[in-house]
Protein backbone atom coordinates (compact mmCIF):
# COMPACT_ATOMS: atom_id res chain seq x y z
CA UNK A 1 0.00 0.00 0.00
CA UNK A 2 1.63 3.40 -0.97
CA UNK A 3 1.88 6.26 1.63
CA UNK A 4 -1.92 7.77 0.07
CA UNK A 5 -3.52 4.60 0.78
CA UNK A 6 -2.24 4.14 4.27
CA UNK A 7 -3.31 7.77 5.17
CA UNK A 8 -6.47 7.43 3.31
CA UNK A 9 -6.64 4.41 5.58
CA UNK A 10 -6.14 5.92 9.04
CA UNK A 11 -8.53 9.12 8.06
CA UNK A 12 -11.57 6.88 7.11
CA UNK A 13 -10.97 4.02 9.58
CA UNK A 14 -14.04 5.22 12.24
CA UNK A 15 -16.37 5.34 9.22
CA UNK A 16 -15.61 1.71 8.22
CA UNK A 17 -14.49 -0.11 11.13
CA UNK A 18 -15.92 -1.13 13.90
CA UNK A 19 -14.22 0.82 17.57
CA UNK A 20 -11.62 -0.90 19.79
CA UNK A 21 -11.75 -4.48 18.18
CA UNK A 22 -9.05 -5.82 16.39
CA UNK A 23 -7.93 -9.19 15.26
CA UNK A 24 -4.59 -10.86 15.04
CA UNK A 25 -4.01 -13.95 13.15
CA UNK A 26 -1.26 -16.73 13.66
CA UNK A 27 -0.84 -18.90 10.83
CA UNK A 28 1.34 -21.99 11.47
CA UNK A 29 2.85 -22.85 8.31
CA UNK A 30 4.26 -26.81 8.26
CA UNK A 31 6.40 -28.32 5.57
CA UNK A 32 8.60 -30.98 5.44
CA UNK A 33 9.05 -31.29 8.85
CA UNK A 34 9.34 -27.77 9.79
CA UNK A 35 7.22 -25.31 11.79
CA UNK A 36 6.81 -22.01 11.00
CA UNK A 37 5.01 -18.91 11.88
CA UNK A 38 3.78 -16.17 9.28
CA UNK A 39 4.92 -12.50 10.35
CA UNK A 40 5.12 -8.75 9.15
CA UNK A 41 7.65 -6.64 9.37
CA UNK A 42 6.83 -2.51 10.56
CA UNK A 43 8.20 -0.14 8.20
CA UNK A 44 11.18 1.09 8.59
CA UNK A 45 11.73 -0.70 11.82
CA UNK A 46 13.29 -4.01 12.97
CA UNK A 47 10.13 -5.18 14.70
CA UNK A 48 7.88 -7.94 13.39
CA UNK A 49 4.08 -8.56 14.22
CA UNK A 50 1.09 -10.90 13.54
CA UNK A 51 -0.81 -9.99 10.50
CA UNK A 52 -3.85 -8.46 11.87
CA UNK A 53 -6.63 -6.41 10.91
CA UNK A 54 -10.22 -4.45 11.64
CA UNK A 55 -14.21 -5.49 11.30
CA UNK A 56 -16.05 -3.60 9.11
CA UNK A 57 -19.37 -2.19 10.22
CA UNK A 58 -21.60 -4.70 9.49
CA UNK A 59 -18.86 -8.17 9.22
CA UNK A 60 -18.52 -10.80 11.14
CA UNK A 61 -15.00 -11.75 12.87
CA UNK A 62 -14.76 -14.92 10.80
CA UNK A 63 -15.46 -13.07 7.46
CA UNK A 64 -12.77 -10.24 8.62
CA UNK A 65 -10.58 -12.51 9.34
CA UNK A 66 -10.90 -14.22 6.04
CA UNK A 67 -10.41 -11.17 4.32
CA UNK A 68 -7.56 -9.76 6.74
CA UNK A 69 -5.59 -13.52 5.88
CA UNK A 70 -6.72 -14.20 2.30
CA UNK A 71 -4.85 -10.08 1.13
CA UNK A 72 -1.44 -11.25 3.29
CA UNK A 73 -1.75 -15.11 1.51
CA UNK A 74 -3.04 -15.21 -1.39
CA UNK A 75 -5.07 -18.05 -0.17
CA UNK A 76 -9.00 -18.16 -0.13
CA UNK A 77 -9.41 -20.92 1.86
CA UNK A 78 -8.11 -20.79 4.78
CA UNK A 79 -9.44 -22.90 8.11
CA UNK A 80 -9.70 -20.23 10.70
CA UNK A 81 -10.11 -20.89 14.12
CA UNK A 82 -10.82 -18.37 17.03
CA UNK A 83 -8.96 -18.89 20.07
CA UNK A 84 -9.13 -16.26 22.59
CA UNK A 85 -9.87 -12.49 23.23
CA UNK A 86 -6.88 -10.41 24.36
CA UNK A 87 -8.18 -7.97 26.58
CA UNK A 88 -5.88 -6.95 28.65
CA UNK A 89 -6.55 -2.86 29.16
CA UNK A 90 -2.91 -2.39 29.03
CA UNK A 91 -2.00 -4.24 26.04
CA UNK A 92 -2.87 -0.97 23.26
CA UNK A 93 0.81 0.98 24.13
CA UNK A 94 -0.26 4.19 22.41
CA UNK A 95 3.72 5.00 22.48
CA UNK A 96 4.41 1.70 20.79
CA UNK A 97 1.62 2.44 18.31
CA UNK A 98 2.78 6.10 17.54
CA UNK A 99 6.32 5.05 17.15
CA UNK A 100 4.78 2.44 14.26
CA UNK A 101 2.89 5.27 12.73
CA UNK A 102 5.86 7.77 13.00
CA UNK A 103 7.89 5.20 10.91
CA UNK A 104 5.32 4.58 8.59
CA UNK A 105 5.22 8.62 7.97
CA UNK A 106 1.72 8.95 8.91
CA UNK A 107 0.32 11.37 12.04
CA UNK A 108 -2.26 11.21 14.07
CA UNK A 109 -4.29 13.68 16.56
CA UNK A 110 -4.74 12.49 20.14
CA UNK A 111 -8.40 10.69 20.95
CA UNK A 112 -8.28 9.34 16.80
CA UNK A 113 -9.75 6.12 16.57
CA UNK A 114 -6.36 4.47 16.35
CA UNK A 115 -5.98 5.93 19.65
CA UNK A 116 -8.37 3.79 21.48
CA UNK A 117 -7.74 1.17 23.70
CA UNK A 118 -8.22 -2.12 21.18
CA UNK A 119 -9.64 -5.69 22.14
CA UNK A 120 -7.85 -8.04 20.09
CA UNK A 121 -9.65 -11.76 18.95
CA UNK A 122 -6.93 -14.46 17.95
CA UNK A 123 -7.74 -16.72 15.42
CA UNK A 124 -5.14 -19.62 14.38
CA UNK A 125 -4.86 -21.55 11.12
CA UNK A 126 -2.08 -24.31 10.14
CA UNK A 127 -1.39 -24.70 6.55
CA UNK A 128 1.40 -25.63 3.51
CA UNK A 129 3.57 -23.00 3.61
CA UNK A 130 5.30 -24.33 0.39
CA UNK A 131 1.91 -23.12 -0.94
CA UNK A 132 1.41 -19.27 0.71
CA UNK A 133 3.17 -16.43 -1.50
CA UNK A 134 3.03 -13.53 1.58
CA UNK A 135 2.61 -10.16 1.22
CA UNK A 136 3.29 -7.15 3.28
CA UNK A 137 0.08 -5.23 4.46
CA UNK A 138 -0.08 -1.07 4.46
CA UNK A 139 2.04 -1.25 7.94
CA UNK A 140 5.08 -3.76 6.49
CA UNK A 141 7.67 -3.53 4.35
CA UNK A 142 8.23 -7.41 5.15
CA UNK A 143 5.88 -10.24 4.71
CA UNK A 144 7.68 -13.92 5.77
CA UNK A 145 7.85 -17.09 7.66
CA UNK A 146 9.70 -17.42 10.61
CA UNK A 147 10.48 -20.60 12.72
CA UNK A 148 8.89 -20.67 15.87
CA UNK A 149 11.05 -19.81 18.78
CA UNK A 150 13.17 -17.63 16.59
CA UNK A 151 10.79 -14.86 16.10
CA UNK A 152 12.55 -12.46 18.92
CA UNK A 153 10.07 -10.17 20.87
CA UNK A 154 6.97 -9.14 18.58
CA UNK A 155 5.31 -6.29 18.92
CA UNK A 156 2.77 -4.84 21.58
CA UNK A 157 1.63 -8.52 23.14
CA UNK A 158 1.68 -10.98 20.09
CA UNK A 159 4.48 -12.95 21.58
CA UNK A 160 2.09 -13.58 24.05
CA UNK A 161 -0.90 -14.46 21.25
CA UNK A 162 1.65 -16.41 19.63
CA UNK A 163 2.57 -18.60 22.28
CA UNK A 164 -1.44 -18.75 23.47
CA UNK A 165 -1.77 -20.37 19.67
CA UNK A 166 0.81 -22.85 20.20
CA UNK A 167 -0.24 -23.85 23.27
CA UNK A 168 -4.06 -24.14 21.95
CA UNK A 169 -2.74 -26.36 18.81
CA UNK A 170 -0.36 -28.54 21.16
CA UNK A 171 -4.17 -29.40 22.96
CA UNK A 172 -5.84 -29.33 19.95
CA UNK A 173 -4.10 -32.58 19.00
CA UNK A 174 -5.79 -34.75 22.09
CA UNK A 175 -8.92 -34.32 20.80
CA UNK A 176 -8.75 -33.37 16.84
CA UNK A 177 -7.40 -35.17 14.02
CA UNK A 178 -5.12 -33.30 12.15
CA UNK A 179 -3.09 -33.35 8.95
CA UNK A 180 -5.60 -33.45 6.05
CA UNK A 181 -4.24 -29.81 4.31
CA UNK A 182 -0.79 -30.36 5.21
CA UNK A 183 -0.08 -34.03 4.15
CA UNK A 184 -0.21 -35.42 0.56
CA UNK A 185 -3.29 -37.61 -0.26
CA UNK A 186 -1.40 -40.30 0.54
CA UNK A 187 1.63 -40.75 3.20
CA UNK A 188 3.67 -43.11 5.10
CA UNK A 189 3.38 -43.58 9.30
CA UNK A 190 6.90 -41.70 9.89
CA UNK A 191 5.22 -38.53 7.77
CA UNK A 192 2.46 -38.47 9.91
CA UNK A 193 4.33 -38.97 13.31
CA UNK A 194 6.77 -36.39 11.77
CA UNK A 195 3.90 -33.98 11.81
CA UNK A 196 3.18 -34.77 15.11
CA UNK A 197 6.36 -33.91 16.30
CA UNK A 198 6.87 -31.11 14.67
CA UNK A 199 4.11 -29.34 16.08
CA UNK A 200 4.66 -30.56 19.75
CA UNK A 201 8.01 -29.70 19.58
CA UNK A 202 9.34 -33.69 20.99
CA UNK A 203 10.24 -36.80 19.59
CA UNK A 204 7.46 -39.54 20.41
CA UNK A 205 7.71 -42.87 20.61
CA UNK A 206 7.07 -44.92 17.21
CA UNK A 207 4.81 -48.04 18.79
CA UNK A 208 2.65 -45.79 20.98
CA UNK A 209 1.93 -43.39 17.70
CA UNK A 210 1.52 -46.35 15.97
CA UNK A 211 -1.38 -48.13 18.16
CA UNK A 212 -2.62 -44.77 19.26
CA UNK A 213 -3.08 -42.94 15.61
CA UNK A 214 -4.55 -46.55 14.81
CA UNK A 215 -7.37 -46.22 17.64
CA UNK A 216 -8.65 -43.34 16.78
CA UNK A 217 -10.01 -45.02 13.31
CA UNK A 218 -9.32 -42.24 10.73
CA UNK A 219 -6.67 -43.71 9.00
CA UNK A 220 -7.28 -45.94 5.91
CA UNK A 221 -4.29 -48.45 5.09
CA UNK A 222 -3.55 -48.57 1.13
CA UNK A 223 -3.23 -51.21 -0.76
CA UNK A 224 -0.21 -49.90 -2.85
CA UNK A 225 3.00 -48.94 -0.99
CA UNK A 226 5.52 -46.07 -2.50
CA UNK A 227 6.81 -46.39 -5.44
CA UNK A 228 10.52 -45.70 -6.17
CA UNK A 229 11.81 -47.30 -3.02
CA UNK A 230 14.56 -49.78 -2.62
CA UNK A 231 13.76 -52.45 -0.22
CA UNK A 232 10.95 -53.12 2.09
CA UNK A 233 8.74 -49.92 1.16
CA UNK A 234 6.71 -48.32 3.73
CA UNK A 235 2.82 -49.24 3.96
CA UNK A 236 0.87 -45.73 2.88
CA UNK A 237 -2.48 -44.47 4.41
CA UNK A 238 -5.02 -42.09 3.11
CA UNK A 239 -7.27 -40.21 5.83
CA UNK A 240 -10.78 -41.81 5.88
CA UNK A 241 -12.92 -38.53 5.00
CA UNK A 242 -15.86 -39.20 6.99
CA UNK A 243 -14.95 -40.55 9.61
CA UNK A 244 -11.85 -37.46 9.78
CA UNK A 245 -14.74 -34.97 10.19
CA UNK A 246 -16.74 -36.90 12.24
CA UNK A 247 -14.08 -37.14 15.15
CA UNK A 248 -13.48 -32.76 13.85
CA UNK A 249 -16.41 -32.34 15.59
CA UNK A 250 -16.84 -34.95 18.24
CA UNK A 251 -13.39 -35.33 19.80
CA UNK A 252 -11.11 -38.15 19.40
CA UNK A 253 -11.24 -41.26 21.34
CA UNK A 254 -11.25 -40.27 24.90
CA UNK A 255 -13.64 -41.12 27.57
CA UNK B 1 -32.59 -3.53 40.36
CA UNK B 2 -35.41 -0.89 41.05
CA UNK B 3 -36.98 0.79 37.74
CA UNK B 4 -34.75 4.05 38.77
CA UNK B 5 -31.20 2.29 38.92
CA UNK B 6 -32.10 0.49 35.43
CA UNK B 7 -32.75 4.20 33.83
CA UNK B 8 -29.56 4.77 35.89
CA UNK B 9 -27.87 2.67 33.62
CA UNK B 10 -29.29 3.03 30.70
CA UNK B 11 -28.33 6.53 31.22
CA UNK B 12 -24.96 5.97 31.80
CA UNK B 13 -23.97 3.27 30.11
CA UNK B 14 -22.15 5.13 26.88
CA UNK B 15 -20.10 6.32 29.60
CA UNK B 16 -19.29 3.24 31.41
CA UNK B 17 -19.11 0.34 29.18
CA UNK B 18 -17.47 -0.06 26.00
CA UNK B 19 -19.43 0.04 22.64
CA UNK B 20 -20.91 -2.77 20.81
CA UNK B 21 -19.11 -5.34 23.03
CA UNK B 22 -20.92 -7.71 25.33
CA UNK B 23 -20.74 -10.90 27.00
CA UNK B 24 -22.52 -14.01 27.98
CA UNK B 25 -22.14 -16.66 30.25
CA UNK B 26 -23.20 -20.18 30.71
CA UNK B 27 -23.03 -21.92 33.62
CA UNK B 28 -23.48 -25.56 33.67
CA UNK B 29 -24.70 -26.51 37.02
CA UNK B 30 -23.76 -30.55 37.93
CA UNK B 31 -25.35 -32.11 41.10
CA UNK B 32 -26.02 -35.56 42.02
CA UNK B 33 -26.29 -36.56 37.89
CA UNK B 34 -28.54 -33.88 37.17
CA UNK B 35 -26.65 -31.21 34.37
CA UNK B 36 -29.01 -27.46 34.59
CA UNK B 37 -27.76 -24.40 33.44
CA UNK B 38 -28.85 -20.87 34.90
CA UNK B 39 -31.21 -18.72 33.44
CA UNK B 40 -32.55 -15.03 33.77
CA UNK B 41 -36.29 -14.57 32.84
CA UNK B 42 -36.67 -11.50 30.82
CA UNK B 43 -39.10 -8.78 33.02
CA UNK B 44 -43.28 -9.64 32.01
CA UNK B 45 -42.33 -11.90 29.39
CA UNK B 46 -41.58 -15.48 29.68
CA UNK B 47 -38.36 -15.61 27.60
CA UNK B 48 -35.61 -16.68 29.54
CA UNK B 49 -31.82 -15.48 28.50
CA UNK B 50 -28.19 -16.32 29.37
CA UNK B 51 -27.07 -13.91 32.20
CA UNK B 52 -25.30 -11.20 30.32
CA UNK B 53 -23.20 -7.97 30.86
CA UNK B 54 -20.81 -5.31 29.44
CA UNK B 55 -17.70 -4.60 29.51
CA UNK B 56 -16.02 -1.40 31.52
CA UNK B 57 -14.02 1.30 29.78
CA UNK B 58 -10.88 0.12 31.45
CA UNK B 59 -11.60 -3.60 32.24
CA UNK B 60 -10.68 -7.01 30.78
CA UNK B 61 -12.84 -9.70 29.58
CA UNK B 62 -12.36 -11.51 32.53
CA UNK B 63 -12.62 -9.23 35.05
CA UNK B 64 -16.11 -7.97 33.37
CA UNK B 65 -17.01 -11.99 33.42
CA UNK B 66 -16.38 -12.35 37.20
CA UNK B 67 -18.08 -9.39 38.23
CA UNK B 68 -21.03 -10.53 35.95
CA UNK B 69 -21.36 -13.93 37.25
CA UNK B 70 -20.86 -12.67 41.15
CA UNK B 71 -23.79 -10.40 41.10
CA UNK B 72 -25.83 -13.50 39.71
CA UNK B 73 -24.57 -16.50 41.76
CA UNK B 74 -22.69 -14.92 44.56
CA UNK B 75 -19.96 -16.93 43.60
CA UNK B 76 -16.80 -15.01 43.50
CA UNK B 77 -14.39 -17.45 42.69
CA UNK B 78 -15.93 -19.60 39.25
CA UNK B 79 -13.55 -20.81 36.89
CA UNK B 80 -14.81 -19.13 33.47
CA UNK B 81 -13.85 -20.08 30.19
CA UNK B 82 -13.98 -17.94 27.28
CA UNK B 83 -15.10 -20.24 24.25
CA UNK B 84 -16.09 -18.43 21.05
CA UNK B 85 -16.93 -14.93 20.07
CA UNK B 86 -20.71 -14.63 18.57
CA UNK B 87 -20.63 -11.64 15.83
CA UNK B 88 -23.12 -12.32 13.23
CA UNK B 89 -24.30 -8.86 12.11
CA UNK B 90 -27.83 -9.90 12.82
CA UNK B 91 -27.73 -10.91 16.11
CA UNK B 92 -28.70 -8.07 17.62
CA UNK B 93 -32.27 -7.97 16.90
CA UNK B 94 -33.35 -4.61 17.73
CA UNK B 95 -36.92 -5.11 17.45
CA UNK B 96 -36.33 -7.97 19.97
CA UNK B 97 -34.48 -5.53 22.08
CA UNK B 98 -36.95 -2.86 22.10
CA UNK B 99 -39.89 -5.14 23.62
CA UNK B 100 -37.41 -6.21 26.33
CA UNK B 101 -37.12 -2.44 27.45
CA UNK B 102 -40.71 -1.48 26.58
CA UNK B 103 -41.52 -4.28 29.09
CA UNK B 104 -39.01 -3.09 31.23
CA UNK B 105 -40.82 -0.15 31.31
CA UNK B 106 -38.12 1.68 29.77
CA UNK B 107 -37.80 3.66 26.65
CA UNK B 108 -34.30 4.17 24.54
CA UNK B 109 -34.80 6.83 21.65
CA UNK B 110 -33.06 5.85 18.23
CA UNK B 111 -29.26 6.25 17.68
CA UNK B 112 -28.66 4.54 22.05
CA UNK B 113 -25.57 2.63 22.80
CA UNK B 114 -28.39 0.15 23.61
CA UNK B 115 -29.33 -0.38 19.99
CA UNK B 116 -26.05 -0.59 18.63
CA UNK B 117 -24.65 -4.03 16.81
CA UNK B 118 -23.27 -5.85 19.42
CA UNK B 119 -20.71 -8.64 19.70
CA UNK B 120 -20.66 -10.76 22.18
CA UNK B 121 -17.79 -12.77 24.16
CA UNK B 122 -19.00 -16.57 25.53
CA UNK B 123 -18.02 -17.84 28.89
CA UNK B 124 -18.43 -20.93 30.51
CA UNK B 125 -18.59 -22.39 33.59
CA UNK B 126 -19.24 -25.54 35.45
CA UNK B 127 -20.03 -25.42 39.04
CA UNK B 128 -21.88 -27.23 41.87
CA UNK B 129 -25.57 -26.12 41.88
CA UNK B 130 -26.24 -27.13 44.88
CA UNK B 131 -23.98 -24.18 46.26
CA UNK B 132 -25.20 -21.81 43.81
CA UNK B 133 -28.33 -18.90 45.40
CA UNK B 134 -29.15 -17.22 41.61
CA UNK B 135 -30.05 -13.84 41.73
CA UNK B 136 -32.04 -12.01 39.03
CA UNK B 137 -30.62 -8.84 37.27
CA UNK B 138 -32.12 -5.84 36.01
CA UNK B 139 -33.63 -6.75 33.18
CA UNK B 140 -35.02 -9.98 34.82
CA UNK B 141 -37.89 -11.19 37.65
CA UNK B 142 -36.23 -14.32 38.00
CA UNK B 143 -33.03 -16.60 38.08
CA UNK B 144 -33.31 -20.04 38.21
CA UNK B 145 -31.63 -23.28 36.88
CA UNK B 146 -32.94 -25.35 34.08
CA UNK B 147 -32.64 -28.82 32.64
CA UNK B 148 -30.31 -29.02 29.76
CA UNK B 149 -32.97 -29.56 26.85
CA UNK B 150 -35.93 -27.85 28.28
CA UNK B 151 -34.56 -24.76 27.69
CA UNK B 152 -36.84 -23.95 25.30
CA UNK B 153 -36.35 -21.12 23.17
CA UNK B 154 -33.76 -18.43 24.63
CA UNK B 155 -33.65 -14.95 23.81
CA UNK B 156 -31.89 -13.37 20.75
CA UNK B 157 -28.87 -15.99 19.86
CA UNK B 158 -28.62 -17.26 23.20
CA UNK B 159 -29.74 -20.47 22.69
CA UNK B 160 -27.27 -20.95 20.19
CA UNK B 161 -24.41 -20.07 22.53
CA UNK B 162 -25.91 -22.57 24.48
CA UNK B 163 -25.26 -25.09 22.34
CA UNK B 164 -22.14 -24.02 21.27
CA UNK B 165 -20.59 -24.27 24.76
CA UNK B 166 -22.32 -27.52 25.34
CA UNK B 167 -20.45 -28.51 22.46
CA UNK B 168 -16.55 -27.65 23.90
CA UNK B 169 -17.51 -28.72 27.03
CA UNK B 170 -18.61 -32.16 25.95
CA UNK B 171 -14.87 -31.86 23.56
CA UNK B 172 -13.14 -30.67 26.70
CA UNK B 173 -14.06 -33.99 28.50
CA UNK B 174 -11.65 -35.50 25.85
CA UNK B 175 -8.67 -33.31 26.42
CA UNK B 176 -8.71 -31.93 29.82
CA UNK B 177 -9.87 -33.32 33.65
CA UNK B 178 -12.87 -31.98 34.85
CA UNK B 179 -14.70 -33.14 38.54
CA UNK B 180 -12.42 -31.17 40.91
CA UNK B 181 -14.83 -28.60 42.18
CA UNK B 182 -18.12 -31.47 41.44
CA UNK B 183 -17.58 -34.00 43.43
CA UNK B 184 -16.46 -34.51 47.02
CA UNK B 185 -12.65 -34.56 48.10
CA UNK B 186 -12.90 -38.60 48.19
CA UNK B 187 -15.55 -40.68 45.75
CA UNK B 188 -15.68 -43.87 43.53
CA UNK B 189 -15.21 -44.72 40.15
CA UNK B 190 -19.37 -44.75 39.57
CA UNK B 191 -19.64 -41.12 41.09
CA UNK B 192 -17.00 -39.82 38.61
CA UNK B 193 -18.74 -42.03 35.65
CA UNK B 194 -21.95 -40.30 36.37
CA UNK B 195 -20.63 -36.76 35.92
CA UNK B 196 -18.91 -37.91 32.22
CA UNK B 197 -22.28 -39.79 31.64
CA UNK B 198 -24.60 -36.81 32.70
CA UNK B 199 -22.10 -34.22 30.66
CA UNK B 200 -22.01 -36.25 27.80
CA UNK B 201 -25.87 -37.24 28.17
CA UNK B 202 -24.99 -40.77 26.94
CA UNK B 203 -23.80 -44.18 29.10
CA UNK B 204 -20.19 -45.04 29.09
CA UNK B 205 -19.10 -48.71 29.37
CA UNK B 206 -18.15 -49.19 33.23
CA UNK B 207 -14.48 -50.96 32.26
CA UNK B 208 -13.70 -49.14 29.31
CA UNK B 209 -14.40 -45.95 31.36
CA UNK B 210 -12.59 -47.28 34.23
CA UNK B 211 -9.64 -48.09 32.29
CA UNK B 212 -9.02 -44.98 30.53
CA UNK B 213 -9.83 -42.74 33.44
CA UNK B 214 -6.68 -44.88 35.36
CA UNK B 215 -4.73 -44.34 32.52
CA UNK B 216 -4.87 -40.63 32.79
CA UNK B 217 -3.00 -41.46 36.22
CA UNK B 218 -4.93 -38.02 37.84
CA UNK B 219 -6.30 -40.34 40.38
CA UNK B 220 -5.20 -41.49 44.03
CA UNK B 221 -6.76 -44.63 45.39
CA UNK B 222 -7.53 -44.46 49.35
CA UNK B 223 -6.86 -47.18 51.70
CA UNK B 224 -9.95 -46.27 53.04
CA UNK B 225 -13.38 -47.45 51.97
CA UNK B 226 -16.95 -45.74 52.16
CA UNK B 227 -18.27 -46.04 55.81
CA UNK B 228 -21.81 -46.92 56.01
CA UNK B 229 -22.33 -49.13 53.00
CA UNK B 230 -23.60 -52.79 54.24
CA UNK B 231 -21.28 -55.05 52.22
CA UNK B 232 -18.87 -54.43 49.31
CA UNK B 233 -17.87 -51.30 50.38
CA UNK B 234 -16.96 -49.33 47.06
CA UNK B 235 -13.24 -48.02 46.68
CA UNK B 236 -12.43 -44.17 46.93
CA UNK B 237 -10.32 -42.01 45.20
CA UNK B 238 -9.09 -38.18 45.21
CA UNK B 239 -7.30 -36.26 42.35
CA UNK B 240 -3.77 -36.08 42.58
CA UNK B 241 -4.35 -31.81 42.59
CA UNK B 242 -0.51 -31.52 40.72
CA UNK B 243 -0.92 -34.43 37.98
CA UNK B 244 -4.74 -32.58 37.89
CA UNK B 245 -3.31 -29.54 37.66
CA UNK B 246 -0.84 -30.37 34.72
CA UNK B 247 -2.85 -32.25 32.96
CA UNK B 248 -4.94 -28.91 32.70
CA UNK B 249 -2.38 -26.92 30.97
CA UNK B 250 -0.81 -29.73 28.84
CA UNK B 251 -3.57 -32.14 27.99
CA UNK B 252 -4.36 -35.57 29.12
CA UNK B 253 -3.15 -39.05 27.42
CA UNK B 254 -3.85 -38.20 23.53
CA UNK B 255 -0.38 -38.83 21.37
Amino acid sequence: MAQKELKEFIDNASQIYLSHLSLDCVVFGFHDGQLKVLLLKMKNSDRWSLPGGFIKQAESMETAAIRVLNERTGLDSIFLQQFHVFSDPGRSDNKEKNAHLRRAGIAVPAGHWFMQRFLSVGFYALVDFSTVTPQPDAFSDDCAWWDIGETGQLILDHSRILFKALEVLRLQLHYQPIGYNLLPPKFTMPELQKLYETILGRKLDRRNFHRKILSYEILRPLKEKRQGVAHKAPQLYSFDTIKYQKALKEGLGGI
